[in-house]
């Protein structure tokens, strides 16, 4: 008898239908076409239940700038004022993810594209004003993912294709990072599948010495973390994308991984990148 | 025992989840955000099984102005490039699309986006070019309409809203008249519902003295139709608007219902609009 078929079968494909994926790709990617063509290519290709979550790219200020809407930034942050937010509803859930949709269907991947309105994916509060207005940004709220929602669109063998978008429940969009729209629904489909979480971007992972590519920390947990981040090694911008990631090993996320885009298949299966797991 | 329980209650029941309400709306209504938000409280209001397709109005054509983009027209249709599509697909599947879904998700109705590649709903293709090319224009293929997608959607307790754009199957998307895809989901989703079509427009339905707003025919088959034709009554725009809808019932769409948005509810019960059945 075939590895297919059989008690180790059932147990092969039962643990594929509870396992997910969760993956996020920033602009670096969104903003090539063969870059993301050939991501894509991968993403089809992975076996299991997988949700794919994109952020948005220079298209979206590329357009903003064409229609003389100019994005302020305060600390680094994007404030969403109305005209902003129309654009980023119609560049993030609109062009780009229906772009990605119609590709993945082309390579045979039944996607379907969300934003955080559509089927309440996705619901969240706007950000309060405390000594910056962020505008029309949204904090996902407590239960704001919708796990039966997902859970449904994976039993009609369907790929949830999800635009950095929510919606506050009261018939208004809402901005919301992708990295914490990746997050939110890894953690919260923790509590009925087992999930990992794979952040894609420019690196091929958490490096020693940032000058050199080659030099990847493959494995992270919190106690080798503080000792990195004591040493000073891992710095700036870094330090929030890994504590995001053990907070979400914190809520049962069985696994994040940061890597880059290219090595997709060698993410998932543990071969690249950096693979973040609780401390044994 | 209250009309609600027992076997009446029961078949009421059947009946409404048999039941499906195809309703497409256009730029008169998208372009006024009262009246939007107003005829959204009456669609949350309708009982049973519905599918909300829009269709695009201004703001496409003032957004692609504003991009530098202007649109070419040959015999009063619009020429589809890829700028053009872009713009599309940014403003009738991003902005209108999401507008409209967390309207009514605000309204308690739980809305859910869909182009024509969100989980392969409404498959086209390109349309030959014979004496004009039209450019990035789907024509719905014979089985282009994903039944089961929509029956899987209803199942869940979704409301589809519809924009007008279909996909290829290749990974491109294509601009689709939206009263088309009204008709091309009504008359496939006949296979398995008892579905009626109503199309909002700027009038109060079919009129006998187009000076007249209240000379509305209010019941309207293929006999009475070939007879007002013949009499120079029906002429012009209304011609194919009739006679597809005539083509829809020949395909077991039960009822086709022609009217002003505002009147929704009066469509629906059959008190308002020009309704059009087979001939008896």
């Amino acid at each position: 008898m075939g590895s297919s078929g059989g008690i180790v079968g059932n147990i092969k494909r039962h643990g594929l239908m509870n396992k997910l994926t969760v993956i996020k790709i920033g602009g670096n990617v969104i903003d090539d076409a063969a870059k993301l063509d050939s991501f894509l290519d991968a993403f089809g290709n992975i076996e299991g239940y997988k949700i794919l979550v994109h952020g948005g790219g220079k298209v979206a200020t590329a357009i903003g700038d064409k229609l003389g809407i100019t994005s302020n930034y305060v600390n680094g942050r994007r404030i969403t004022d109305k005209e902003t937010l129309d654009v980023v509803t119609m560049v993030y859930g609109g062009l780009i993810n229906k772009k990605i949709v119609a590709t993945l269907q082309g390579k045979g991947c039944n996607a379907i594209g969300l934003s955080g309105s559509d089927g309440n994916a996705m619901q969240a509060g706007k950000r309060p004003v405390k000594d910056v207005d962020y505008g029309y940004v949204g904090d996902i709220r407590q239960t704001g993912i919708n796990t039966s929602l997902f859970k449904a669109l994976h039993s009609e063998g369907l790929t949830p294709v999800v635009a950095p978008l929510t919606h506050d429940g009261n018939g208004n969009m809402l901005n919301t990072n992708a990295d914490t729209i990746a997050q939110e629904i890894a953690k919260a489909m923790s509590s009925i599948m087992r999930v990992q979480l794979i952040y894609c971007f420019e690196k091929k992972g958490l490096l020693l010495d940032v000058e050199q590519d080659n030099s990847v920390i493959s494995h992270l947990d919190e106690h080798s973390y503080t000792g990195l981040k004591n040493k000073g090694i891992i710095t700036g911008g870094m330090i929030p994308k890994i504590e995001n990631a053990l907070e979400a090993i914190k809520q049962n996320v069985a696994k994040v991984v940061i890597g880059h885009a290219d090595d997709l298949p060698l993410l998932i299966s543990g071969n690249a990148g950096t693979q973040i797991r609780s401390a044994k």
